[in-house]
C-alpha cells in the first residue's frame, strides 16, 4: 500500500472550499411542491413564513431558481474551523472485504457536534444574528442538531433554547451537558413552559415526549418571545442547500484525482445529509452531463421512502407547522424504538421525495442489527466508531462492495459518514450484549397512520 | 480574516509525514537514569525486561543513542488513517482574547480513541504482533489508553486484555463499551482473575481499585499467560519516542510557513504527550541550534514536577514494576479526586524529569476549576470540546496570551490539544452545576508519601 497515488485522506486546501452553496432545485424540471398553509390549504407566503423563520432563510426556502447562493464570509470563516472534512479512501476496508471496488467516504464527524449538522446550524444562526434577533429555538431528539446549534450560537453570541425530547434528556445526559457547556438552555419536552406542553402533560402525565411535541413547543416559544425565531435541522429546502457543502467538497476532492463515482450512498432520515451529499452530482444527472446511481438508506423501523406515501403531511405531530409534500408514514406514525434517533422521522425532504418519485434515486431499508454489525466491522477495520445513523450507509456500501467482489466489477463507491457514535454507547452496549432486536412496522400499522393524512390530499 | 496567509488548519501531505521517530535521548548530554531491578537495585537488563515487554520495545526503551528510529511501513499506514493531525491556528481565540500573540494548537483528538494515545498503541501492538504474540495486557484509568490499545489490537487481530480501575469501569460504562466494540476484554480491577487482585479484594473487600493495582494485575496476567506481554501508555522512554510523531509533524507544519514558536506548552501526567510534542524542539535546544520556552502543566491535585522529588520510585502502587528515576510524589500518593484521570499519576517520564531537573523546561500547576473555566471558554470560541487533561495546556496558553496582551509582545504560542472531552461529561456537568471543587495536597501529605520512597535512594 506504500505506493498508492491517492492518499488515505483527501483534504482540500482552504481556497478550494466552496464559496457558494449549490441549489439543486434550480436544475429540477419539476420543482418540489410548495409548503401549504394548513388552515387555508394555499401555498405559504414569505410573509407568513417570516413569523416563524428568519427572513433570509425564508428566501432560501422559497428560492427554486438560483443555481448558486453565496456563502457569507463569516460562515466560511466558521467552516474553516472544522472543514474541509476529509474524503477518506477506505483502503483497509477494501482489503478486508477483498473487493475490487474502490470505496470512499466523506467523514463529517470531526467536530464536537459529531455530525454534519453544524453546516446548517451555523448558517441558520448567522442569518438570525444578521437579522438582529436575540436568539433561536429548536427541538432535538438524539441531540446532534441541538449540540450543533448550541455551538453555532455560542460562537455568535446568540441565545439558544433547545427542547429536548424527555426520554433523550434523561437517557442522554451527556449530550445535554455538551449543550449546556455551550451555554444553551435545555428543557425536557413536554414542559410546563408552553401551552402545548401543559396541554400534553395534562392529557398524558407520564409521557416521555416525542420529536413532534418538541417541535411544537419550540415553534410556540419562538413565536411568543420577542426577537426569537425557530430553526430546524433537516427536511427543509434551506437545510439541503446548506448541506450541499458536503457534496461540493466531495466532488472537488474526487475531481482533483480524476475519480468518477459510480454509486453514491447516504443514510436518510429527514434527508439533510443525503440531499447535501448528492446535490451537485444530482445536478449533473439532471442536466444530462453524467449518470450516477444514488442510494438512500433508511431504517426498516421507519421506512418513509420504501413504504410511505407521497402526499402532503404535517412536519410535526402537534400539527402546527406548514404542510409539506413528501414521502411520509403519516405524522402520527410512531416508529418502534431504534437507536438511530436521527432517522426516526415520519417524513422526508420534499426535494428528495420529488427526486425519488421521478425514479432518479433508489431507496433501501435495513434492519438495526444488520446496521450495528456493519458498524462494528467498520470500526475495527477503519478505526472510526460510526454513529448508528451513518452506519446505515456503511451497511449498504459494504453490500455493494461485496457485490463487486462477486461480479468482479471495479466500481467506485462513495458514501457519507455523517458522524461518530460516541454518545450512542448505550446502543452499542446492547449490541455487544446481544440484546438488540428489530421491530418492523406491519402493513396495517402504516395504513392506519396514513389514513390520518390531512384532507388537503383529497 | 479573509486574506490570512496561514490557513486555519495546517495539514501535512502524506509524503511530509515523519518516516522515523526522533529519539531525544540521543541529544541529551546527561541521559535519563536507567531502570533498576527493585530486588537487586541494579540496572535492568534487556533480558529481564523481555519477560514483561516485547523484545523490540525493550531495545527502544534502552536505546539512548540513535537519533532516529525508522517507523515501520505498517505503522505508517495505520498513522495515515487518522494522521497527520491538524496544526490549528486559533484565530478565533486570538481575536476573542484581543492578544497580539499568535496561538497554534496541535489537535490529536480526531480519532475514536479521542487522544494521542493511539500513536504509541499501534506501535506497541505492532511489535507484539511481529514477535508472534497472541495478545497484550494493560491497565486503563480514564479509558483513553485502553481504547487506543483496543483499536490497535482490533486492526492487527491481536487479543487485548484491559484491566480497568473499578470506579472508572462503573462510572465510565461508555468507555468500556467502546473497548468491547473493538473486541477487547475489559475486567474491573481489582478482580478475582489474578493473585494480586484476590489478595487486595480479601484485604479491602469494598475497594474501588486504583491505577497501581490495575498495573499489577495486567503485569501478572502478561507474565502468567503464554504469548502475552504487558504494554504501558505513558511514562516509558519508548512511549515518548513514539509520541515524537506529534512534535515532528508540528515542526514540519510550522516550518512550511516559516513560523518559529516562542513558547511550547503541554499538559503533563506521565509525560507522553508533552515529551512527544517538545522532543524535536528540545533536540534543537540541546544542540544549541535554537531556544524555546517549554512549559509543562500539571494539576495542582497531583503536582509531581512542581512539588515532588527527583528520586527512584516504583511505577505502580503494587511495587512489582522496575524502579524509575523521576519526579515523584511517592508511589503510595493518592491524588484527590480530579477529573483529569490521565494526569493523576504520582510520577513523571524519566526523560522529562531529567530535562526539568537540568532547568531546560518550566513547570506550572493549575487548579481544576480554573482548568474547566478555560475549557468552557475554549469550547465556545474554537468549537472543540477539550478533554480535561488537554485543558490544562489551554489554561496556561490563555494565561500566556493574556500576558502578551499586557506587554504587547507578539509571541508565537504552540500548545498540545491532546484530546476531546466527549467521555468526560460527568465532570463538565459538575462544572456546569457549580459543584466542582479543588483539593490540593498539603505539604504533610506529600512528605508522608515521599517518606516511603524505596531504599535504593539511600
Amino acid at each position: 500500500m506504500a505506493e498508492q497515488k491517492i492518499p488515505y485522506k483527501i483534504y482540500l486546501e482552504e481556497n478550494e472550499m466552496p464559496k457558494a452553496w449549490y441549489n439543486v432545485r434550480s436544475d429540477m424540471k419539476k420543482k418540489p411542491a410548495p409548503l401549504l398553509n394548513p388552515g387555508t390549504g394555499k401555498p405559504m407566503t414569505a410573509e407568513e413564513l417570516e413569523h416563524v423563520f428568519c427572513k433570509e432563510l425564508v428566501e432560501q426556502e422559497l428560492n427554486n431558481d438560483d443555481r448558486y447562493i453565496e456563502i457569507p464570509t463569516e460562515i466560511r470563516d466558521f467552516y474553516k474551523m472544522y472543514r474541509p472534512s476529509p474524503l477518506v479512501r477506505a483502503y483497509c476496508l477494501e482489503k478486508k472485504l477483498g473487493t475490487p471496488a474502490k470505496i470512499y467516504y466523506k467523514f463529517e464527524g470531526n467536530n464536537t457536534s459529531g455530525s454534519h449538522k453544524l453546516n446548517s446550524a451555523i448558517a441558520q444562526a448567522y442569518y438570525a444574528k444578521k437579522q438582529g434577533l436575540k436568539g433561536v429555538t429548536t427541538e432535538t431528539g438524539a441531540g446532534q442538531w441541538g449540540t450543533a446549534l448550541s455551538m453555532a450560537c455560542a460562537y455568535l453570541g446568540l441565545d439558544c433554547k433547545v427542547f429536548m425530547v424527555k426520554c433523550s434528556y434523561e437517557q442522554k445526559p451527556f449530550r445535554r451537558e455538551v449543550m449546556r457547556t455551550y451555554g444553551a438552555s435545555v428543557t425536557p419536552s413536554p414542559s410546563m413552559e408552553t401551552e402545548i406542553g401543559k396541554k400534553i402533560l395534562a392529557e398524558y402525565p407520564g409521557t416521555n415526549g416525542s420529536l413532534g411535541c418538541a417541535i411544537s413547543e419550540a415553534v410556540e416559544t419562538a413565536t411568543k418571545l420577542d426577537g426569537y425565531r425557530y430553526v430546524l435541522g433537516s427536511v427543509l429546502n434551506q437545510v439541503v442547500l446548506h448541506q450541499s457543502v458536503i457534496g461540493l467538497e466531495t466532488k472537488t476532492a474526487l475531481e482533483k484525482y480524476g475519480i468518477k463515482p459510480d454509486v453514491i450512498i447516504g443514510c436518510a432520515g429527514g434527508g439533510s445529509n443525503l440531499g447535501g451529499l448528492i446535490s451537485p452530482f444530482m445536478g449533473e444527472k439532471l442536466r444530462g452531463e453524467a449518470d450516477y446511481h444514488f442510494i438512500a438508506v433508511e431504517p426498516a423501523s421507519c421506512p418513509s421512502l420504501t413504504r410511505g406515501k407521497y402526499a402532503y403531511d404535517f412536519c410535526d405531530t402537534g400539527e402546527v407547522c406548514p404542510l409539506l409534500k413528501m414521502y411520509t408514514l403519516g405524522s402520527q406514525f410512531i416508529p418502534s424504538p431504534s437507536h438511530a434517533g436521527g432517522l426516526r422521522y415520519h417524513g422526508m425532504s420534499s426535494i428528495l421525495s420529488e427526486l425519488y418519485d421521478e425514479g432518479l434515486m433508489e431507496a433501501r431499508s435495513v434492519t438495526q442489527t444488520d446496521v450495528f454489525k456493519a458498524a462494528e466491522y467498520f470500526a475495527r477495520v477503519e478505526g472510526i466508531l460510526p454513529a448508528p445513523e451513518s452506519s446505515h450507509a456503511i451497511k449498504v456500501a459494504i453490500d455493494e462492495a461485496i457485490k463487486c467482489r462477486e461480479t468482479g466489477e471495479e466500481k467506485t463507491i462513495v458514501f457519507g459518514l455523517t458522524g461518530t457514535g460516541y454518545f450512542d454507547m448505550v446502543a452499542y452496549g446492547q449490541y455487544n450484549d446481544n440484546k438488540m432486536s428489530d421491530t418492523i412496522p406491519t402493513d396495517e400499522d402504516i395504513a392506519a397512520s396514513l389514513a390520518k393524512l390531512p384532507k388537503v390530499n383529497g
